[in-house]
């Protein structure tokens, strides 16, 4: 008799988002005449920027003539992108960072719940809390995880990082050495994030104590301040210790479009195994590269027109972005983040838990967040808004929250 | 010191496709006059049919305005998508496949590698010999198949069924039994299949012994004989031991498109537990959906118009099947398939291995094909043609074997 993967059964509830979908859904069946405005899950709402659109529909054309068409992609990716890639994430900041050091994908969301695979299960995990639920629920997937305490909502085998007001949401080094670091900067879900220099002395503790740090930059278009680093290869010594994932969700809105990328350096190695070859065979055997019509959208995404369309669209978040912060602030609530990335952090009222203020929000605002505690324990207490709204629904949604 | 996950350096050499690619690329190299004919991978040459290509364009315009703009699809898939699947693929076929048993992702290599994620790591998995290698190779990954043997390039714990001119092709029931049997049908690499009435003995073997099937049905579409299942769940009993994988690729030439779906039927336990909510949480955690465009695509496969296009599509390549299976036996050469699959299975010639008989095919008629050996040790001594090229191009390829 076939037996299952154990681990699953480990998992306290549904993923994160799906819960929030699923009360949101009856609240709105029950009440069909209400409003609701989501500022929740971190999808975008502008549209795809014309000149990827025109990109797009260009590959559109190639696929439909046998001269054009487009079979398997190359594995690592089409080298228009890559080459793109390279030039304008790396090269034009000073990060060496090589062609075949660019995995292309389907998403961040699939490469940070996949990353993992490549590394034992003994691995020791530490991660920021709160935290995006893909990495912690991901590794518990894989066994690595140990067990879970319901009470504090933390699992045994996992280090913690507690990010919160009183450390101004910049994790410190744990006392327990941790193997794998997930780093997500700037930071969902808080939106706050760390100087170039407080990075830097992360990565030289990775270099010491011979950990490997997951770098989630899914968010570095939003970075406003010139101290901060886009990308941890701007840090000296991370090729050896880092693994960068970004998204093209956020700063091109392709949240139904699809693509992301993975940098594995070659300098990254356990031993003589090289990270980079294992990665290559991960990629290799278990997926079959996005689809060349979105690819060619992810080239566009680096023209002249869709730099300058996209510097709009990320102009525009971040004006929602200051106007949830400003209006919240004027309301009474305490807000962080919002300066270099889309999300707004708040306290909740009146020591609400996050769910209480969920259902609160939800009932009398009809304005749908993300609970704090969903992020992991140190989450309890704040609540997350995002930016990714219409700017008309993020400033209808402040005048239902401010009328409380 | 974080630990790599040590079971990928069991994997012996590198893909079996990006071998014979750098075998290609440095022959190519070599002989940049030389005109070479590509009968080696799977991958499809005829472009997108124009039904396809149009709902693209509509869905590529869709995206580019705010009020029709797409974000995160749905879990499993959109709706419009899954329905057409469930009416077409099944109930037309009077299988009771309900919405929520089916789910939509990039593809079914990305399905075939990850599907074994929600199963033990001490399960046993048989295989078809010759087989696919992403479905040992992801179970090599996640530590399932024991220890390699060179010499015999078998996995001390995979459980083979060798099929060969001695048995027709047609698996028999091994003697350990399994836990978990990958079944693709009609057959990768042999292009052969079994009848109906032998699948249900599989059927009925898997719920006996307390296995699952994995059944692998991505060239369904190119069955042309009446006795031939479409679905496993045409057998009797399957909704209690079988998941269903199919591919876009081969039947409207989604290789570059990236499309796929995975059927867990609800009756589908392993005691309490079902595995469509295991498989559920996984594409909930670790995937985020194929893009809008492309599910569009997959719908459009569905219209009367994409119906009519890619029945000619399939009859296209069925030419090239029947014109390779033909020529090839006119020059001699012993040969199986191409009937109900778009691949054909010939004996190599002069008791050459398959990879002799590969640098043979490649140095002197400049056509490249797959060894046999490739897919697993009952392949040594055959080599696999694929019907996916152009009609001129197969007919090329045949002139120039004939004239060996």
């Amino acid at each position: 008799m076939y037996k299952i993967n154990d681990n699953y059964q480990k998992l306290p509830g549904s993923y994160l988002f799906s819960t929030i979908g699923k009360k949101v859904n009856a609240y709105s069946e029950a009440n069909p005449d209400k409003q609701i405005i989501r500022l929740g899950i971190g999808d975008v709402t502008q549209p795809i920027a014309p000149a990827i659109i025109e990109a797009m529909h260009k590959a559109v054309d190639e696929m439909g003539k046998a001269e054009t068409f487009h079979g398997y992609a190359p594995d690592l990716g089409y080298e228009f992108l890559r080459s793109a890639i390279v030039k304008n994430d790396y090269q034009a900041r000073g990060c060496d960072i090589a062609m075949d050091e660019i995995f292309v994908s389907d998403g961040a969301k699939s490469d940070s719940g996949n990353i993992q695979e490549i590394f034992a299960q003994d691995n020791r995990i530490a991660v920021c809390d709160p935290v995006y639920p893909v990495y912690v629920d991901s590794n518990v997937m894989a066994g690595r995880t140990g067990t879970y305490n319901p009470k504090t909502e933390m699992w045994s085998d996992v280090i913690y990082m507690p990010c919160t007001m009183e450390n101004g949401f910049v994790p410190e080094f744990p006392k327990e050495t941790p193997d794998i670091i997930y780093l997500c900067l700037p930071n969902n879900p808080t939106g706050t994030t760390i100087t170039k220099s407080q990075l830097q002395t992360w990565v030289d503790y990775a270099n010491k104590v011979g950990a490997v740090i997951i770098y989630d930059a899914a968010y570095e278009a939003y970075i406003s301040e010139d101290d901060v680093a886009h990308s941890i290869y701007e840090c000296e010594g991370a090729k050896t210790c880092a693994i960068e994932l970004k998204s093209f969700s956020k700063n091109a809105g392709f949240t139904g479009v699809r693509l992301g990328y993975t940098v594995v350096p070659k300098e990254l190695k356990c031993g003589d195994v090289s990270l980079n070859a294992m990665w290559a065979r991960r990629h290799g055997t278990k997926f079959n590269g996005a689809p060349y019509i979105v690819q060619r959208a992810g080239e566009a995404v680096y023209s002249e027109a869709g730099k300058a369309q996209l510097k709009e669209q990320v102009a525009y978040y971040m004006k929602n972005a200051k106007a949830i912060k400003e209006g919240l602030k004027e309301a009474g609530y305490t807000v962080f983040g919002g300066v270099n990335a889309p999300y707004i952090w708040l306290k909740t009222p009146e020591k609400m838990t996050s769910w209480e203020f969920f259902d609160y929000l939800l009932e009398n605002a009809n304005v749908v967040g993300t609970p704090g505690s969903g992020f992991g324990p140190s989450g309890e207490g704040y609540f997350r808004l995002t930016a990714f709204g219409s700017y008309e629904n993020t400033l209808a949604a402040l005048e239902r929250i401010k009328k409380l």
